[in-house]
């Protein structure tokens, strides 16, 4: 029986001054302490019942990069089906504990993405209708993941055929080769997107927000603290997911998506929406280019063992020709 | 097995004037056309794929009503345990068909209402991105409805057992009797809700709408027209739900709502939040009070063998002080 | 020659606890203080270049007032032909001074309500775009005062005829009296409004908004701290000035109004624009009745001598049918 | 005496295919038409009660032009003045009709500008409590106009001095040379602008939009309709105005600047805020780059005599160095 897998649920990040990322995330973008420790913060958004990105201090002179992805799983069998899987397949696998999760199943996929797996958590109320205390643009809830990967096919076929995700979009190059993809488990339309290119790294991480204006407002007060370089790309529409978007980028380039306004995929026929490349509708609904950070740059994430996972360069070459 | 249901999909109403109907639905509210015939509009929202909303004119003399709500199962094994079900609890039951829906099983539930269930369904492309095509206020897609019924926790106990909802939000009153309940299927707040009162009779039927100034503007353009009267009720936040509101009466009263920005609930561990019926804030989190005709009017519902399904007065009288 | 006078710029009101009202108008409604002292708060929206709100301390069971309402004239030509109006009309006058403004006339107006005028102000930089200092609903600039008085028409005709005020819309009742009047010298739809009722009596004073998703953002803040009693009427759009709008009461009853989006009246052919009393859509386009306290309650005035100016009955009896 | 100027107030443009233009302007930007004529459309928007863009269908390889801008003025007196100040320094001039508007001065500046004044006008009901009526994304009202000049504080010192203009902002290069400004009339931010470059040109027509939702909606629209290259610029927020906005190129290439959300400027002691030419956040606060065509293309203006009037090169040179 294959995983019940509910939901891409958390992120752990490295970062190089953890001063300066509390001002980024909580001063600016208004994300809510859930814990502090010596050396690292534990942020949620308002909707979140649990901390969703655990920011820690690294070391002198190590790299900032993405410690784990983490999905929440339905029940204690989803976990041993899953240390069924890694067994199976070899894959390197281990349990860990964080705060508020007493037992995480982390293992590398065969594609070297480094995930984690959690069933049991502890629950905190949430901040939903505690608008008094909301702040900045007020980031809503987790929403997704995007990973670059070498090869987008082969990663995709095997969260959909071993972890059950379901895909609601995709784009393919002139060659009709897979460049991205998005795939889901929650009924949205992603919880997890792959995007050609060197890898495996983190492209983004990605939050709901409650509404457009409040996308807008971010761009608002990233440009009136005089950081408006921390804005990278949008805000827009995609072509892709039909969201409003932004991303801005913290103070060690980890990149954060603020997202809004997608659609549902629950029906069983849902058909797969399939875009080409070269599309210009395809990133941004209205045609805006992209620039080119946005393609060479992301988070490098642990190896199992320790260390920075290394990156293999993606199959397909090129970009899109909509950049800048 | 249980039935599988995916999500609240479709209604039929009937109407005394369908010309008056469509300039409410279509001139005003924008509602898409997706099928017309001589008696008959079937309607959907930009991002529904089929109709959602079938309007029927009525015959002379005869009460406008609700001829069914309709949910969409996963697959025919699901049909066939909703027909072993029906067998077993002696539900009457029939199949149907209706425009793009070959195949549709139509029970009575054990409460009298009419529902329907399908599988196989001819969709058609969305309007979602054809953004120049949308007209007023952009209804998005189907929501929920919500039926008004004698005993709150027993319909609600059946539709959790049988059909395996989940429950988002309920209300008691001060005896801590269920006074309403928010079920799903779908992993947002609710498919179906529940209100104590003589039914059972549909409250309300409910579209996602893109955000709170799409709703804005459903008011300005009903202003606009000079038919203020067809808003009864909002805009405002519900407190239940956390969902931004308006409630506008058709031609024929049938209710209509309008909802966004609502939030998920497709955590294992998710914890129904519990209100008190006379808490200011349960309906509108801003205090704002109900108008009485909110309590009072509601559509009637179809009986299996025809004609209107005689109501039942609610277990519990009185209704929320929060009234004017 | 008539004094030329500007616009509406600051209002003073007595409170009686200064914490209780810093907690609404700052840690609440996100209002800025430019200055602080003992028993007063200076405050400003994000466009104000000045203070524009003061709030002071009251004595030990003195009733909580309105000081006065202060325009912004052009120069000092204009406070000394207000000072020879004020001589040939004999209205009580005086100078004064107050934080930041070194030399203002106060007068009182042949109707009692205490009005004061400066030309000279030192102003501080403004927080329009400094948006990541922006708290709350981000309050933008002063827009309006409102106050109830028992002869609208003589009121609106010695201010257009001696301070040059224009007429932009206006209320009439059955017998075609004035009821209720909105003139303007700024060029935008009221620097002030006229209500018959008791008085002089301040109505509401209100300030512009971004755009009416902070208005309803305000009510979500107010609900969220438990505080939904202080919301008394709307969100909502008016029929007249076409505003998007929301009234809130401070913890002394004194009423704020936060208003957006109304339209232009530079235009020397502008034609006021006329509504009956009893027109649904006058006082909120959408129809919404419009809560009792909101014509009952009002805030007193200062007397020239001190004390509370004393309230004379209406002209015009009977409220708006659309009351609740 | 100075002439009395109210306000700008109309533009006629030339267009190669009235019937594609229509489809621009009206089908998508959702203007509304109050007059047409075999060769013309008259269109305003939704607060507009006069036309205030003419389109007028071109001859046959006929370079689409700007036949003039236009300005209401307070009375006929204005006009006089106008006729002496044209008569004084010898700028060419002579009186014209056009529909609803029996008596126009038209002259031409000494910078080449064609210009209009009229104070008569026949106006028409508004449209702007018709929100049933509102099309598209509801342009509300003629804002501003911008013109590239070659000499921009030539141009604004005339303008200040002979017809009373007075600068909100102003921009300089390195040397402190003046590279743009935004002059105005009516208590606004602007009601021309002037920008550094070949000229007389206009470089865009703006329309005042009821919020930045609205200015979302036609990008959606935009792209919806596939035509997401008429997007030129934006939306985004700028540093000068602190206003929102989105420039789109029509048919022709005329360009439209949809705007909304600045400040007021009555005050006699506000200060013209100055930008650097090179501040990243001064054409847009978020810090985004303008493409190169913003900077290079503008539409012909019309010569007194017929024709399009010759094009000096910009005394400064070079652009900002936010371009892409
Ligand atoms: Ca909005
Ligand atoms: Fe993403
Ligand atoms: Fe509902
Ligand atoms: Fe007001
Ligand atoms: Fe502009």
């Amino acid at each position: 029986m294959k995983p019940d897998i509910i939901r891409i649920a958390q992120a752990i990040f490295t970062v190089s001054d953890l001063n300066a990322s509390r001002e980024f995330y909580v001063d600016l973008l208004g994300m809510n302490v859930l814990h502090e420790e010596k050396d690292a913060l534990y942020l949620r958004g308002v909707e979140d019942r649990e901390w969703t990105l655990k920011l820690e201090q690294c070391g002198e002179g190590e790299t900032p990069r993405v410690r784990h992805l983490g999905y929440r799983v339905r029940d204690e069998q989803a976990l041993d089906a899953l240390v069924g899987l890694a067994d199976e397949q070899k894959l390197p696998h281990r349990w860990e504990e964080e705060l508020d999760r007493p037992r995480m199943l982390r293992l590398q996929d065969p594609f070297g993405i480094p995930v984690a797996f959690y069933h049991d958590v502890k629950t905190h109320p949430w901040l939903l209708q505690n608008y008094h205390q909301h702040r900045g643009p007020g980031l809503q809830r987790v929403d997704h993941c995007n990973v670059r990967v070498p090869d987008v096919k082969a990663t995709l076929d095997w969260y959909c055929a071993e972890l059950g995700f379901r895909v609601s979009e995709y784009t393919v190059d002139e060659q009709d080769a897979y460049w991205a993809a998005w795939i889901q488990r929650r009924g949205g339309v992603h919880d997890f997107a792959l995007t050609n290119g060197a890898g495996p790294c983190l492209h983004h991480w990605a939050y709901w927000m409650p509404d457009a204006m409040s996308i807008i407002r971010t761009c608002d007060i990233l440009a009136g603290a005089r950081m408006p370089e921390r804005i990278e790309r949008g805000p827009g529409r995609h072509g892709v997911s039909n969201a409003f978007f932004l991303y801005v980028r913290d103070p060690d380039g980890h990149r954060i998506e603020l997202y809004t306004s997608d659609y549902i995929t629950v029906d069983p026929d849902f058909e797969p929406i399939r875009w080409l490349r070269d599309d210009p509708r395809r990133q941004t609904l209205w045609g805006a280019k992209t620039p080119r950070s946005w393609f060479e740059e992301a988070s490098p994430m642990e190896a199992f063992g320790g260390g920075i996972q290394p990156a293999r360069e993606g199959l397909l070459t090129g970009i899109p020709v909509h950049v800048i």
